[in-house]
């Protein structure tokens, strides 16, 4: 493939390669060169694409925190309060993610919700499913099916849940490794050189999970991960960990009536949980120590902007993604669908840049930095060899079209590439790739 | 036309009129009656259009701060200072405004402009144009032609401005009397009935204008729609007044240090410029008294929130719309493209929800109230007769087809109000009409 390419290299760098010539063996990024090193070796290949000379390839966006089961409501109450017999849980959330106890309506959400993640770019995701095992299995295949790279994880909750959507503990620890599983052996069919689709451990979050559950996920994490897991490199199908952490002053207090003078950081880590394949949404009340403590764990933050100004009590907070990243931690940008109602992680990255501006006096996330949490923050969250072009990664792009949807054109690439993170929609996004395979 | 039709009646309550038949006459309102009223007044009509189902007709948005000139570089330059050598307006707002010294530039970015904004169901447009009378008259053209109901003005700056970007004083009263006079008889050919696009005067913001500027515009006021300019009811071309007030704690330091111990209210104020139709963008740091004021004088705020969180000290503010409000200021919505980067009342509707949240504790802006501000609210700030239907009012309306474009369509109308404000885009835009006519 031949033409401009441009990626984040720091939080405030953008590199733009033009003119460039990327060779994908196998999914596998084996050579980018440029200008007349490109005219040589462009000579002795076959099957190059020539660009589009206004258009520009980027890096896959990666949502480090989606709730499929949610989509089918986003952008409806908004103006509701997070708890209470009104509220957002109540009306929105549970209903949804209860249908999909019928796994032809996990199919069905699922396959819309992934198709959706592809035409705006994102070209991986965290999926935080349902209690159910068959159906979270379907979201697992409607991203095997379109060739979306993902982790996946059924929701396990044993208390302080509704009557009618809560776990034993038992079956909740045996649904979740019968998940794991089954996962594993579905995307070692599709994708016998390495998984595309990996297992997550998920824990709603502490105040819905005994103690005794948690450390059945802890159990469960370093029987897959550890020696007898074996470490396999890049390729092998880890198994992930993903739940909420100190979203709200609400839930911190809630915590400390459940666990009197212990707050979720410390939960996790006694669990086990805190392990290097760890992604933990939302994080906005961590204190310094407990941030330090995910970065030793190497454990990794998803920065959820949308929701966090909705679901948090009023002035909002949302997490200060580079005082985190001082601190240690990787941080992901994510939407948080349906925590957030907009499904783009152009939305989250413009999110990010208001917050920001609006909340954090000593630090700034501009449009550069977003970007680069949208596409190497969440490749370094996840320790996924994507985010950018280098020999060695496996090439997950976005093809981006200046001229389609509404924003207006202009030619040079950097600018082309603000206007598109700014102004820009799915109607932008020309094509897809994962692992070099356009889907 | 027959169908559904909502509108907000309260800075916190949607009307829904299903089934409702609205008959336009002569681009006003002339009845509106449901079921089967309907059907007894629909039986004596002809040419009656019936809306599909699940589609929507809302007022059109009016965004009361718009500067067109800016568009071009709309997306850019958002992680820049705003002033300095390498800020913002050096780099982009005063290059793109210079261009308007030929015409044919000022005609072709105003086409743009305006296509666009009735694109995205924009109605009403306050048009901050740049120094240039023939450059701005273009713009007058460009509303004319395609039918969009607007305020237009030529700027005046005659101080602390770039050299070759100021006009004498002389220069600026008299260029800006001839805009007002061209205008109006231009709109009068355009529509004998009554005009649907206004003149303004335009002093850029204090810091750039003398006493004597102001002054001189305020006597321009006065000539225009005194006694001798008549009344005239809402249909006659009253002489608008638009500026920045208040915009930054810098632009509070520099007025303070032009007019020591005097602030942006009282300095218009005593110029007279502060009338029943002036609209000031920005307002954030403005106190009681000073609201108290404008509410006394009758003129009203646009409130910018994307360009409020972007070109304000960090961290942000923005102006607190619902306490301006509740100090009888009449307070419209406004894109401020391009310190705001997106053309769309959607967006804006969305950033000043979460900058309510981000920024104000007791008050707050939901959707139901940003949607508020941007129909009600402008047509209040503009004395305009339009922002909801009732019978009296000119018939200004987009038609939204939920099933268009990215957002998930959902059948019932309240929903799809709030999905179309939380996540729909042009593509969601059927029709759009401006006093009756569709454009």
């Amino acid at each position: 493939m031949r033409g401009t390419l441009a990626h984040a290299t720091s939080p405030s760098t953008i590199e733009v390669l033009r003119d460039a010539l990327v060779v994908v063996t196998d999914g596998v990024i084996t050579n980018i060169v440029q200008g007349a090193d490109a005219d040589a070796l462009q000579s002795t290949l076959h099957d190059v694409t020539q660009l589009a000379e206004d258009s520009i390839i980027l890096p896959g966006f990666v949502d480090t925190h989606v709730h499929p089961a949610q989509v089918t409501f986003a952008g409806s109450g908004t103006d509701r309060p997070l708890l209470g017999p009104t509220g957002w849980l109540e009306c929105y959330t549970y209903p949804a993610e209860r249908a999909w106890a019928d796994p032809t309506v996990a199919a069905e959400v699922s396959g819309a919700v992934v198709r959706r993640a592809l035409k705006h770019g994102c070209t991986t995701a965290v999926y935080f499913g349902t209690i159910h095992l068959e159906g979270t299995l379907k979201l697992v295949d409607a991203c095997l099916e379109q060739g979306l790279r993902a982790v996946v994880g059924k929701v396990c909750m044993d208390r302080c849940s509704p009557a009618d959507y809560v776990e034993s503990t038992e079956a909740s620890l045996s649904d979740m490794e019968a998940f794991v599983q089954a996962t594993i052996a579905k995307a070692e069919v599709a994708h016998p050189n390495g998984p595309l689709v990996h297992p997550a451990l998920t824990p709603r979050f502490i105040p819905t999970c005994s103690t005794a559950l948690l450390a059945g996920l802890g159990e469960i994490a370093r029987k897959y991960n550890g020696s007898d897991g074996g470490d396999g490199g890049s390729r092998a199908n880890k198994v992930f960990v993903q739940s909420h952490i100190a979203q709200s002053a609400d839930q911190l207090a809630f915590v400390e009536k459940l666990h009197p003078g212990q707050r979720d950081a410390a939960l996790f880590d006694a669990a086990g949980l805190l392990t290097d394949r760890c992604v933990l949404a939302h994080a906005m009340h961590l204190d310094e120590s407990e941030l330090q403590l995910i970065a030793r764990r190497k454990s990794a933050l998803a920065f959820c902007p949308l929701s966090n100004v909705f679901h948090t009590e009023k002035p909002a907070s949302t997490l200060d993604a580079p005082n985190a990243w001082r601190c240690g931690c990787n941080v992901g940008l994510a939407t948080d669908t349906a925590g957030g109602y907009a499904p783009s992680m152009l939305h989250a990255c413009r999110t990010a840049v208001i917050a920001s501006r609006c909340l954090h006096k000593d630090t700034t996330v501009d449009w550069k930095y977003a970007f680069w949490l949208a596409t190497r923050g969440g490749a370094a969250a996840l320790s996924m060899p994507i985010g950018g072009f280098e020999v060695g990664n496996e090439f997950d792009a976005q093809l981006v079209d200046p001229s389609a949807g509404d924003p207006p054109e202009e030619a040079m690439a950097l600018g082309v590439l603000e206007k598109y993170v700014n102004l820009g929609d799915d109607r932008n996004v020309a094509a897809v790739w994962v692992r070099g395979k356009q889907v």
